[in-house]
């Protein structure tokens, strides 16, 4: 590696801070770009009709030359979701421990990339060079199985990023955290770190995974005479795991519900990350066979997805599970932000079946809280930190917490999309920024959706549309038709027959008005009939429905 | 009192668990029926563009002749916001206490109901006659000051409604709630207990109120050189007095921001709730006197409104107040389910800005914990359960709680909105249903959206609209103008023109379909152009947005 002397590292993060959940940052250093991760947000709410948003990677795009592949952390979907779209424009290598590319296989094969990518499985400890860069993958440990931290070695310095991660001293499968390594790196001498916030709001230290197994074990020695159904995040293949113990233990059979689900754990266990004893999984179909009390259900929907298959059976749209009466329902999961309001819709409509619902401590979180967060730092000991992964007020909590342990304020990074943080041992700061941004993906659409249409959306939604039509006599401008009013989502027209009526002569009292003054532009007549019907409709009803005037020309 | 031995006591809920907040209860004994509460809720979110739902009155209009009153039981809007619309349709009496009654008239100000409605105002520990009724008013505690419980007197038997309570040994202002006399009542002998159940899923007692002013303390003391901003709910009085409290103890002016947070402040001030020191009150005009730590700002926002005040604040569009870097934020309340997310993107922006924002041991609940529900069971004794106010998992809490405390299982309800309970010593059963539901308020409209305009407005709001308008020839069906194709929130038009012009030949073509085969018929050509267009586009997008073919004739 040569090291020239005026080159800095740029840390540039392309998504993350405006669209939690798009993780996606670039490492520069003279003629090598790599990147961390590629992952997809889910839309907000005022998104109407958006499924999925990914990074605008104009950046990566324009510097193609440089860009080296992508080393990927783990399997969420907010690491990984937006591998799909983003490689149709920019064919690079992707690397990333065995589990991991299982699940972005699996992805690729529904794109149909699987042929057209260059992929390689990494393992923890080992190290790839993709031009001025070293990466060495780390084990961690996260809530889906073989997460890695990343070592970025430049000749400007080393900068540790964690990923998603926590400190499991007694994983559920495969080894803990590997602090040794940490230590050894933050020995050599640490530029940066870039460390997981999203838990960092909390106090004390995150529980084993392993504690939930004890609690399926309490439960399931509780409610031995019951149905059991167990809701969960499809990607945490230990949770699985510890239910087919506990199923096990118990003398029960498992069934697995929900597409997710089904595909992640037939690629854990084809890889070997899920220890399935023999004859425990059964078939959905043959769930008829066995009596209530000899059967665990593994579901998706633990976030009230209202397809998902729990929310189905509470709705009691699913066609192969019907919720009886003293089935005991568990929440392995704690509500995302936002999903809190569906979660308590299943839950209630399960209730309402008479089902048990129980939603304590059948869950443990990923992500590191302070204690574990101060460990990392204190075994890194970087010059800078950078927080990363959370929303703003969770990365300002660790930016406090790294000020806690002596790094000073102008040491630590705040980064926004797009920010260009340059960087080695002398100084650091942000010199620039870079276009970034979200393009919509609706059905097949990949950004053919942008503001105006989101704001129309919008503004349907809230009240509708009043649509005004009408057939003129070319040259004459004379009216041969029309004017009709058609609505949708305004009101129900057949109560308000009377104002639609009225409204109809206040666009002909508008086009009389025209016509006296002789305007016969076609684009002052629509803005005429616009403003008076708008202000007839609010004076009305008080509500403000987007007003589509058009013409037609005989 | 007429006592007929036969004649039952029926308790229909007219609101409640379907829509949460609507809390409307009615209370029939032969000829009478007095009805508790009045509540509004608030749109659910596919409700798209509705501003309030108010209850279903039908029932209550069906038998105006028996309706002797509405009797209050707190000023929170889930319990009073339908009556000015309700008002309207039945003018019957309102009883409520003091401060309650304030908060209903400066409703029925902005209404212009206050000439035309009979309203009285009752004491704690006051009975009222309603007809074959008598209902006493019985202090308890909430977050807002007033609250009553009712003892409803019947000839069946006493019926003991909490209302929302908390037991608060030390309330901020006036006394704890009256368990002596709910004890005394339990010890005539109670029928039926109806009970607050939103916290029932939540072991131990409810803190005092006072503990926040502890809180509120703690912070002032910590924080003496920066100005600080405080979110709460506009209704809690109590809150404000122990902000005002804090202020004057450590020589800070106070500002009130926010209409409802302003009205509501005004009105408990007038009427004596509210004890204000001289000069502590000031104008916001009057904040650029002092300096930042001789202020504190109490505001509405406390639950993410974008509208207000704190929203706006945080996002740059207060025109009074901008949020400074060592301003210091307290959230004192904690999010409503569903309002998580709008919270946390305040609190994002909040510390953007670099506010120090706090929201931590703020707050405490104005609803009784498990501990506090079994207190008023051991003292009402009731032969009958039937829990209220929450939603189901709530209820079946509360009513698991009744069965621990020895009450039979057929003797708890749960009711649900319509459900005639008919009951007395000897028996208790659901015996019919009665109309309920929920009506949408629009801008103006009261009942003018249904499912059709909603369900119009859901599928505008996903995937936009699609016009197809062309003009026909009378008689000949010759298409003499279009087909033009309009759309609006489907796709950026300008980026995606091959597939408009596509589509118009796409209608062309299913107009030369009809003519060859000689379909005339409007609503058989509209039919065709919306399936052939919609298949396209289907196919082309994956998209599915609403298609309006307009025909018109001329």
């Amino acid at each position: 590696m040569k090291n020239i002397n005026n080159s800095k590292l740029r840390i540039i993060p392309l998504g993350g801070l405006e669209q939690i959940g798009m993780n996606i940052t670039a490492f520069e250093f003279e003629d090598s770009i790599i990147v961390a991760d590629c992952g997809l947000s889910f839309p907000e709410d005022d998104m109407l009709g958006i499924d999925l948003v990914i990074p605008d990677i104009t950046y990566l795009k324009e510097n193609i030359d440089k860009v080296k592949g992508f080393v990927i952390t783990h399997g969420h979907e907010d690491h990984i979701g937006a591998l799909p779209y983003v490689i149709r424009e920019i064919n690079v290598p992707i690397y990333a421990t065995k589990l991991t590319m299982g699940i972005i296989e699996n992805k690729f094969a529904e794109h149909n990339l699987l042929k057209t990518t260059k992929r390689k499985v990494v393992k923890h400890g080992q190290s790839i060079n993709l031009g001025m860069f070293r990466i060495e993958f780390i084990k961690t440990n996260h809530s889906i199985a073989d997460a890695a931290a990343l070592a970025i070695y430049s000749p400007a310095g080393i900068v540790v990023h964690t990923g998603d991660f926590k400190v499991d001293y007694t994983p559920v499968f495969g080894d803990a955290i590997d602090l040794q390594r940490f230590a050894e790196i933050g020995k050599k001498g640490v530029l940066a770190l870039m460390c997981d916030s999203t838990n960092a709001e909390r106090p004390g230290f995150t529980m084993s995974e392993r504690t939930v197994g004890k609690t399926f074990d309490n439960i399931f020695a509780e409610h031995r005479n019951t149905r059991i159904i167990i809701a969960t995040f499809a990607s945490n293949v230990d949770r699985v795991q510890q239910i087919i113990n506990s199923a096990y233990k118990y003398g029960r059979k498992v069934v697995v519900e929900g597409r997710s689900m089904v595909s992640i754990i037939s690629t854990a266990a084809e890889l070997g990350y899920l220890n399935i004893p023999d004859y425990t999984l059964i078939d959905i179909e043959q769930m008829k066979n066995y009596p209530d009390e000899q059967m665990v259900l593994i579901t998706t929907g633990s976030q009230g997805e209202s397809m998902a298959a729990l929310s189905r059976m509470a709705s009691d749209m699913h066609r192969k599970v019907t919720i009886k009466p003293n089935d005991t329902v568990i929440f392995s999961s704690n509500p995302i932000p936002g999903n809190e309001k569906a979660v308590s819709k299943v839950i209630n409509e399960l209730s309402a079946k008479g089902a048990d619902v129980i939603f304590q401590d059948a869950h443990v979180s990923g992500h590191a809280c302070q204690e574990e967060i101060k460990l990392i730092y204190s075994l890194v000991h970087p010059k800078y930190a950078i927080p990363v992964h959370g929303e703003y007020r969770h990365l300002k909590a660790q930016a406090a917490l790294a000020q806690s342990l002596g790094i000073e304020k102008e040491n630590i990074f705040i980064l926004r999309s797009g920010d260009v943080l340059e960087l080695d041992e002398t100084s650091a700061k942000v010199s620039g920024q870079v276009q970034t941004g979200a393009i919509l993906v609706d059905g097949l659409g990949v950004g053919d959706v942008g503001n105006i249409v989101l704001r129309d959306r919008q503004h349907l939604a809230q009240d509708g549309i009043v649509i005004v039509v009408l057939t003129l006599e070319k040259f004459s401008n004379q009216v041969l038709s029309g004017p009709d009013i058609v609505s949708r989502g305004f009101v129900y027209v057949r109560e308000s027959e009377d104002m639609m009526e009225e409204a109809r002569r206040v666009v002909e009292e508008a086009l009389e008005n025209c016509a006296d003054k002789h305007v016969t532009d076609w684009g002052k007549i629509k803005t005429t009939i616009r403003d008076e019907l708008n202000s007839y409709i609010w004076k009305k009803t008080k509500r403000n429905p987007m007003i589509l005037p058009i013409i037609m020309e005989v």
